[in-house]
């Protein structure tokens, strides 16, 4: 059985290894010191900027996305939507949920986002611009340049989640003006699902987290940030996924986080190379080094699916909704190599009945 | 390294040994089928009537807790609260962060609750009761059988947080009109945190949470209740754990829950008699066969806890905020034995210098 999927994803030895140990009880200094380790680690990878906070939250990917929005924006917000696809419309039903004001940049899907499609927004009275940097939907990798010259240029809070993107493509907080940054133990960490990480500016902190009254208690932002402080969080945390993460942070950092972006992109690109001819057609907008859409024009992505798992113990990722039939994402995150993509490239062209 | 604490606890062999294996994906019919066989036998061991639904929340037993609440009541109930410790009172804050009315039945520590206690509540329009079936923070079993009768002569919601007294103590959603029962992964399950089960009576699930709409977009449970008929969570699942589960719930039915019951309660009766001497108290109220508090009255329950740690690599369960300094908890669940319980008897009074 082999994972091409995005989370889980195919684990490291050194992960699994951790995992089959007995855990620790968690309020001691030994524990705090994993958590501020990694929160040290976390801070650096995610270039982000002097004073940010680092909250570890135990839930999946959305709980953090929607503790990002009621801790940060209230109904006296208006935010932008970047709604490229299933997660960026999870935001928009966030703020619908939560009555905070937005408005959604709606793109169907083969379209990319443009500098162009946001100037109908400047000087709109917007205040936060919320985006997925990998709509992981549809694998389309938004232009982050353009979205942080739109939130420079009308001073608003960038909420980021770099959940399909962290540690596959560059993240950088500084030079994106990123102000929240959300990222999930079961991607790019390539960790057992159940944890959240979100990374505040201390700007947002300062002036939002403090003043804002989160809707949920179990996603209180200040009373994170009090028990990050220490290395602790305010309940149980998900002890060994966190002690994993430690691992697979030093592990990462001894390679060199930039290394371990350019081998991702160096699989996803070759794939793509020995992948690409009909009928199995990849978008053309520009693409996560994370996934690989492939676009089944004859609706048997359901079909290809079942088929490689039968076949080949292989896993691709399906979509849901509108896609179901069309799309299946190829995922280039966790421990994978570029003989195993090579492979899958093969079995592809093999399945789909075109060598 | 030894732990006698409330979460994570002692693990059994093959609880670690399933941790060590790569997770598989899990939007697939194998999965499904291990949360649906999940859900029977939580459903069986928990006592629950007809029709229950049951709820897997990739989150902390508090989270469970605030999701009971924001999903079965609203500012038109009116709230009874057990708070005879940290969690009763846990249950008192989340009642007061989203504005739902709601009185305290106020149990100083070292007192017990009793029927008549709760007499003044009677016909006062009250629409539901909160009780922490074990107070974990100060160990004392309610009288569930006093808390029935009162929530059915008043005609009241029963929610019941099992999280410290699962798999420990006898759970009859049944025969204590129980309509949410909550459950954690960490304590009686012995499985790793990050993972909380809600069980729904039916009864509630349509008159309430249909009706409801709750505060918290990731903990709605009518979304939650759509995914679990096909066994499946609306957002990515802590899967490992869920996995593990499956074994666990498995490796508990062969054995019989009444026989896991009574093999706790027997080692928690056999330390208790083999530990009492002073200068170590233990509470005269009635006690979980989760845990026996230790009662410092000279107000070194730290130093104890370190002397533990660093002499024997035993870790008992600290108490925070006022009890801090008084009491030490020694959980007797997971995998520990009658001859763990005896030697940690024998240390304890040897540390406390009594023999």
């Amino acid at each position: 059985m082999k994972l091409f999927t995005l989370g889980p994803v195919e684990m490291y030895p050194d992960t699994l290894k951790l995992a089959g140990r007995p855990l620790p009880y968690f309020r001691t200094d030994a524990f705090s010191e994993v958590v501020l380790e990694s929160s040290d680690l976390l801070r650096r990878f995610a270039t982000a900027p002097a004073g940010s906070e680092v909250l570890l939250l135990t839930a999946s990917g959305t709980a953090a996305m929607e503790a990002a929005v009621v801790n940060c924006f209230d109904e006296n917000d208006k935010l932008l939507v970047i709604d490229g696809g299933t997660f960026g419309h999870r935001f928009a039903e966030i703020c619908a949920y939560h009555h905070i004001p937005f408005e959604s940049v709606v793109l169907p899907f083969g379209t990319a986002l443009t500098a162009d499609m946001l100037l109908p927004y400047d000087d709109a009275g917007f205040t936060g611009l919320l985006v997925n940097i990998h709509e992981t939907s549809t694998g389309q990798l938004y232009d982050m340049d353009a979205i942080a010259d739109f939130c420079k240029r009308n001073d608003l809070y960038l909420v980021a989640d770099a959940i399909g993107s962290f540690l596959a493509d560059e993240t950088d907080m500084i030079r994106h003006g990123i102000d929240v940054l959300i990222v999930s133990s079961q991607k790019g960490l390539a960790l057992a699902p159940g944890l959240s990480i979100v990374v505040l500016s201390e700007r947002i902190f300062e002036r939002k987290v403090r003043a804002i009254r989160a809707n949920c208690m179990y996603f209180d932002f200040n009373d994170y940030a009090v028990n990050a402080k220490r290395g602790q969080t305010p309940f149980t945390p998900a002890v060994g996924v966190v002690i994993a993460m430690r691992e697979r942070l030093a592990a990462i950092d001894e390679i060199g986080v930039d290394v371990c972006i350019r081998n991702t992109a160096r699989m996803a690109t070759a794939f793509r190379e020995r992948l690409c001819r009909p009928p199995i057609k990849i978008p053309s907008y520009k693409l996560s080094n994370a996934v690989t859409p492939l676009i089944f024009e004859a609706g048997n992505a359901k079909e290809m699916y079942r088929a490689l798992i039968e076949r080949h113990g292989i896993y691709l990722n399906p979509n849901g909704g509108q896609l179901a039939d069309k799309v299946l994402r190829v995922g280039h995150l966790g421990n994978l190599t570029l003989q195993d993509h090579m492979e899958l490239a093969d079995i592809l062209r093999d399945v789909c009945g075109h060598d």
